[in-house]
């Protein structure tokens, strides 16, 4: 493999370029900006690596770039990414503008390229690296990379209903994945789920003075009332059978936490915190991040927000509320009990707009495609892998776990610094070169096993 | 007085041009707008009908507008009003734009002319419609109209303070008052007190990923929990000590409310609610209405709040509460009440941002000086007047009645409908001649009592 990696060495101008090209196409799902240019480029380079690359409608979405690229062996590993970026709001805190992605410092700086333009980049790069010095790759490969992931992919669990025979693999790299602080990689086997809901009050036909407190129903006092009988100030949630579901994590499960370098001082320290919720550190912290459900407030809006005194009883609160669920936890049995426990603590009058549903997924630790990823990290790294039985975040992998039935795992090269989500996102150019040459190793320890 | 009330039904014509021009001016104290302008074209106005009128520096504040008018008597009665307005926003409600005064079928719309533009005229025009019939007044006069009502009068315990001497009176007249929806006048012999507080709960130093939802402590929860902990949902606050000062109605006082004629139903109609706060009618609905204090929710503001979902933790939370406080409660004894309660209770982390506090006032229903402002509103509308102990709202009545010793009553001619602080401000044009016919009729009862 050394010819390979060698090529990725001597070629990163190229794939930069290509980065830098991509980056510089805004595709902002949220806004509906450059959805269409976007997947034409992103086919373009797959063709470019000798991938037969297709446009598929999006099943009401966005669409979808699909490719396939035959190999010696009919073994297919399937790349899941997307094309769309989170907007790029607030434009001010950006050091150069989002999409005129600047390099410096060994720094590439641009909406997107951490999450997760620099992930397409790398595997096309990895790609085109191994054709160049072996020819044909040992197995064959397929990429979904949809565009609307920012949104909450509200389409792609019927475009893969649709397209159940053209995604068919064996395993299944997702969208991207970390390099810690002491610089391992972080190899995921799982995301969790989510249920995202909207909660309204609603008071009189209008806003009112502030005197008629004493007789006028608050829907912000009600809201509050509401919210607090979700949660308690030691973090447990209320509703009855939130917890039911949650299934215990496994012996080599717990033992990959305990596995993990503890980061939490780091974090700790970046947040500006005196110390994590209900005093956690170590095992306690990875355990509880990894494996508990949330609810947490994104959002609370009601009546006046600006500056100084307005005395008025608003007619209207709302907040947005999320809850991160963790296997076997399903988005809509959560809706159900929240509703059911709002009705019987006396808050029928709340409603809930159900705005995002999402099922956790699991590839078991000992997964022979999970080895493959961990061993070549630790070759192309020099490090051991960090191995995280899930993300606390949320992807769709469940239609491709659960519904397809294919192992996935993620692998990536983002930093703690990459600032996804966030003004000046970025990621270490060495960081994609290595992310690179993982993706080569992967390549060539599935052929030798296919 | 039927020359001078005649006097007022002839001009009304020039009365309703200064009223125009007036409100044609804005004056909007929370963003500085017209203020200087304003109190010059008051003080023109004052001296129109002679009273020799000064602009004297607001203690730091806005101008505050004095006059003097020698009577036949010393007996010594003050007017209080204020001459800026609430902001006209948002502008797109209005039916007509704020600043151009509108008149048809009998209402004349614009923002500021029900409160209290129109009584500072209507009260000139009582003067004017006297010294033209009568010659001088039986009483002497005096007016302090201040520019900075809408925002609090942070400044005018200051001018007091300063101008002790200056604003001397016998009795005073407080801003405006109310036309019940029957057409009687109501006149209040009080006002209640305020404390306004922001609540500031801080988490991280940025907004982060909900997926740490699970370690990072969110501000909104502990705004959240800490906001539940003030008041239950019997509407019963909970802070150690609120009510403690409050002094329990006179018998007097119950009186005067069972003599409240209801008009529950209709506010409960004119605002859409099924029904009020613990179900509440009649004298219950008034009582509490007008002796009890409140803590009430004015704004929300947290995280995201835009469309869709957004799935953040946010750094920040803010809630901004008043208190409406009664007799004898002093917003600076709230405020040391409310500080310890939070750290009582494990919320020593949510800063308290002291915004706006004023005393209560009362003046008794047995002053003589009441007795002559409710026996001339029964002379000139015709109908019983409404008497209340106290305004549900709040204004520096205070620091005339305690501060000065100067038994002070609200009279005015704001019909319900008079969308005060709203869009679409207005008043009644008959209401504003029975108003002047109101004052002009107490100049001549006083002067008969001096």
């Amino acid at each position: 493999m050394q010819e390979v990696y060698d090529y990725i060495d001597a070629h990163l101008e190229d794939a930069l370029r290509d980065l830098v090209r991509l980056c510089h196409q805004p595709s902002i799902s949220a806004q509906g900006v450059g959805i269409e240019e976007t997947a034409q480029l992103v086919a373009d380079m797959l063709r470019g690596c000798k991938i037969k690359a297709q446009i598929l409608p999006g099943a009401g979405g966005p669409p979808v770039v699909y490719g396939e690229l035959a190999g010696d062996s009919p073994y297919t590993l399937l790349f899941y990414n997307h094309y769309d970026v989170q907007p790029p709001e607030p434009l001010e805190e950006w050091t150069s503008p989002p999409f005129e992605p600047t390099i410096s410092d060994g720094i590439l700086r641009a909406r997107g390229v951490a999450d997760n333009k620099g992930n397409i980049v790398a595997r096309l790069y990895a790609i085109k690296a191994y054709q160049e010095i072996k020819g044909r790759l040992p197995i064959s490969i397929k990429f979904c990379i949809e565009g609307e992931e920012e949104i909450g992919s509200p389409h792609l669990a019927a475009f893969v209903e649709l397209n159940r025979s053209l995604l068919k693999a064996d395993a299944c790299i997702w969208e991207g994945g970390d390099i810690n602080w002491q610089g391992q990689p972080v190899i995921n086997f799982g995301v969790k789920g989510l249920l995202y809901v909207e909660m309204v009050a609603r008071g009189a036909v209008r806003d009112v003075h502030s005197s008629l407190a004493t007789v006028v129903p608050n829907p912000a006092w009600r809201l509050i009332w509401a919210l607090n009988s979700l949660k308690d100030s030691d973090e447990k949630i209320l509703i009855p059978g939130f917890y039911d579901a949650v299934r215990l994590p496994s012996p080599q499960e717990v033992e990959a936490i305990r596995a993990i370098p503890p980061e939490d001082e780091k974090l700790k320290e970046s947040l500006g915190l005196e110390s994590f919720l209900l005093g956690l550190s170590g095992f306690d912290f990875g355990s509880r991040h990894l494996f508990e459900p949330t609810c947490n407030i994104c959002g609370l809006t009601s009546g006046y927000g600006g500056g100084g005194s307005k005395t008025v009883l608003p007619c209207l609160a709302r907040a947005k509320v999320d809850f991160r669920l963790v296997p076997d936890q399903r988005p809509e049995d959560i809706l159900v009990k929240l509703r059911r426990h709002l009705d019987e603590n006396g808050f029928p009058d709340i409603d809930i707009i159900n705005l995002e549903g999402e099922n956790p997924a699991r590839t078991p630790l000992d997964s022979p495609f999970g080895q493959v990823v961990c061993q070549t990290a630790k070759e192309v790294y020099g490090l051991d892998p960090v191995i995280e039985p899930t993300m606390a975040a949320t992807g769709p992998m469940s239609l491709f776990v659960d519904t397809l039935g294919i192992p996935t795992v993620c692998m990536g090269f983002e930093y703690p610094n990459n600032r996804a989500h966030a003004p000046d996102e970025n990621i270490r150019i060495d960081d994609f070169k290595k992310g690179a040459k993982h993706v080569s190793a992967v390549f060539d320890r599935l052929g030798k096993r296919a």
